[in-house]
């Protein structure tokens, strides 16, 4: 069921012989080939043939290069070159550092520079709050990673994960204001990490964990919230929690159903997973039983991981056992942030009526979302050509934005359950519908709402 | 001898009564206290009073507090509010992170982030080498320091240091279009530093030192030099040095000297000294003499401390004894990066016929400019109200442009030698003279012209 994306968008100059089919059979082989044609443009045109640059989505790279050899395998067309236009936007990279003051004249100098920045270094030298009125510090944040768990690729190491780490500065400075900059360290030992983002914090008024494996996350997480004075988020646990209780509180309004009367089952016992069950667990949620890739978790599979145990010791009240496809038999809500296809429709069938069903892991959901919603009143994915898209895009600016301004030194359970009732509510009574749970990454108003909300729940901490 | 400088800038808002003496006492006012008035305005007026606001440049802080104290004192006038300027371009520090690419509609989210990115840390991952044209790295530019030794502060710590390396970064882009990001570090051990910036290496194109407290700054350039694929700047060393070469390439020009056949004489063997030193000999200067606090410098000075043991090896072949006045007599140039002070009018007469004289300490020179140019041919300092600035912003941006341009690995002898000599030639013969040593910091060929340079004499190495 793959769809082609603008994510893998190509454009094929190619070089048509006049009197062959022309740019209407380069058409139909994209077409035929499964691409999606966007654009065919004629660059060129000689007394013996036209220069036609053809672009369209892909599905993948392979996909691509199908789509070249079918039109290469026109009669009299010729591909001189193909060009991905992810890779062109990527060429040096997405994000720069840009002066906000005036330096054009000798006077701008003396004041930015020496000898007038003498006096603002002793000014907080005498009186270190002032870090945050006279520096950067109070309007960014690091997006540290250790490159071990970066989207569906693994350990690629902090180089590999440098394009993420940039598209995520470059979304907290778009949507939220926010100025982020990536700290990408190339040791993954937690001793290590957790010295040089203590060492380094100076600089910045929030911590932006990410794509750091379980259960190196998490003991990272809590020793430099042991040690740091600005607030440390883990957005691939805390943003992803955040989206997805803001999107089942909305699911549930549809659907009738309320926090404490629902069972739960989560698919995935990792960072996004651990703090899936914290959240709902705070918002009432009262019957989770989660699951591993052996079942329904055991005490003897958390072993020595105390945050596994923590789960454990934290769900399942009524002692559900045996499989996954055991577990979510009667269940009301599917959560999923695990692996591709462990579910078919036919197990989707077996929950409870108006089911609820979110299979986020990616690019591949754990069900395949057309399957599962022949049988579930509500189907949510991690993917953007499927509707209600849980993005944490929709959290992470303005969460960070809130935190921010108020100045708070932590991130507190009250900020996240703020954060998700914001984000649910900016979509109207009116808009709620099975496809349309949560707003749109580009809705103008999630940000500032959530930035609100974050900033009247700090004040009450 | 202290002048008003635009980086002490004040705006007080007085209110006079009317009848007073009015504006003009004000004026007169700022003047008898030696401030320098740039602008009376008057902001509002109501039947027994103006509102006005007096901007004016003072000399430090006590003296701007003298000034409002001058302004106070007059009959009818009260001072509601001063407001520094330099404070106030200051608010929320002076840089910021901006995308470079659209991320208005989903086809550039899914390009600039998910699903695209993936293909892009996947293609890092396959062919590392990649991550310079696909990510930031080939244009970013770590400003490293641990606040040890900021501008004439001491040290004064990573937060208090961060507006100097806000206002380093702004020069870096506005000068030479190079991103560059604080690294304010915690510790100043030197196996901390070395391994924190050893570990966030992939983000960057190029490293640079500053404000690192010597001896420590040259143990931690060299590991990192060992440690790293990428260039490792010291800018207090390298920067200033090559400024230094520059402007006395230019000096000796002018008074028909050449660097075999002059003696120089060098007072301060810390960074800059030890930098200069070493520069200087590689351009064939072949009588140093280097003074530390104790006089001429003795083996037995330099104790364990190899970099000194460097300067007594390679410095001072005619067995010169004494202070630094004793050496002084009869030298050519002499070059202070050192303390205030330290010498009068008096000793510089006692210099060759047509000496040179970089009196370098900051804020307040070794030897007082207007003083030593009675004796002099030339006199050069750091400071901005004085002819011949030598300000290290002539060298740095250029440099690392022409070094981030290059891909080049290393910072060589050769690329500071060919950077000093383009500094130089900025200035042309026509414009040559004792009074324009060093082309204006705002020439917008400098920095081209020194990263062209440095293009070229990495290609040679």
């Amino acid at each position: 069921m793959a769809a082609t994306s603008p994510g893998y968008s190509i454009t094929v100059r190619a070089h048509v012989k006049k009197g062959s089919g022309g740019a209407a059979d380069i058409a139909s082989a994209v077409s035929a080939a499964g691409g999606s044609l966007t654009a065919l443009d004629v660059g060129g045109s000689t007394a013996t043939e036209l220069v036609v640059d053809v672009s369209c989505d892909a599905i993948d790279g392979a996909h691509g290069e199908r789509i070249c050899d079918a039109i290469s395998a026109l009669p009299g067309v010729a591909i001189h070159k193909v060009s991905d236009r992810t890779f062109l936007l990527h060429l040096g990279g997405k994000i720069e550092v840009t002066p906000k003051v005036p330096l054009k004249h000798r006077d701008d100098l003396s004041r930015a520079y020496t000898p007038g920045v003498a006096r603002v270094c002793r000014a907080i030298a005498d009186n270190p709050e002032d870090v945050r009125r006279l520096t950067i510090k109070r309007n960014t944040v690091a997006v540290v990673t250790d490159g071990s768990a970066v989207l569906g690729l693994g350990n690629i190491g902090p180089a590999a994960a440098l394009p993420v780490m940039e598209g995520k500065a470059a979304l907290f400075k778009q949507f939220a204001g926010v100025d982020a900059w990536p700290v990408c360290i190339e040791s993954q030992d937690v001793d290590t990490i957790v010295e040089i983002v203590r060492n380094l914090a100076s600089v910045y008024g929030g911590i932006n964990l990410e794509d750091i494996a379980a259960p190196r996350c998490f003991e990272i997480e809590r020793r430099l919230r042991e040690l740091l004075d600005i607030p440390v988020f883990h957005d691939d646990q805390h943003g992803t929690a955040i989206v997805v209780l803001a999107a089942l509180t909305n699911a549930l309004r549809i659907v009738g159903k309320v926090p404490q009367q629902v069972r739960v089952v989560l698919s995935g016992v990792g960072a996004a997973g651990h703090a899936i069950v914290r959240l709902l667990r705070s918002q009432g949620f009262g019957d989770i039983v989660a699951c591993g890739r052996r079942g329904v978790l055991r005490p003897e599979d958390a072993g020595t991981d105390e945050f596994r145990k923590w789960i454990v010791e934290h769900t399942n009240p009524r002692g559900v056992q045996g499989s996954l496809v055991d577990a979510l038999r009667g269940a009301d809500v599917f959560i999923g942030v695990s692996a591709p296809d462990l579910l078919t429709g036919d197990h989707i069938a077996t929950m409870a009526p108006d089911a609820i069903v979110f299979a986020l892991a990616n690019p591949v959901p754990e069900v395949d979302p057309f399957a599962a919603a022949q049988h579930a009143a509500i189907v949510a994915t991690g993917r953007s050509d499927f509707p209600n898209q849980i993005n944490n895009v929709l959290a992470f600016p303005g969460f960070f934005r809130g935190m921010l301004d108020s100045g708070t030194h932590q991130v507190t359970d009250r900020a996240m359950l703020a954060a998700a009732a914001a984000i649910a509510n900016c979509v109207s009574p009116d808009q709620l519908a099975a496809d349309f749970i949560v707003p749109s990454v580009f809705d103008a108003q999630v940000a500032p709402s959530v930035a609100e909300a974050v900033r009247k729940a700090s004040a009450q901490s």
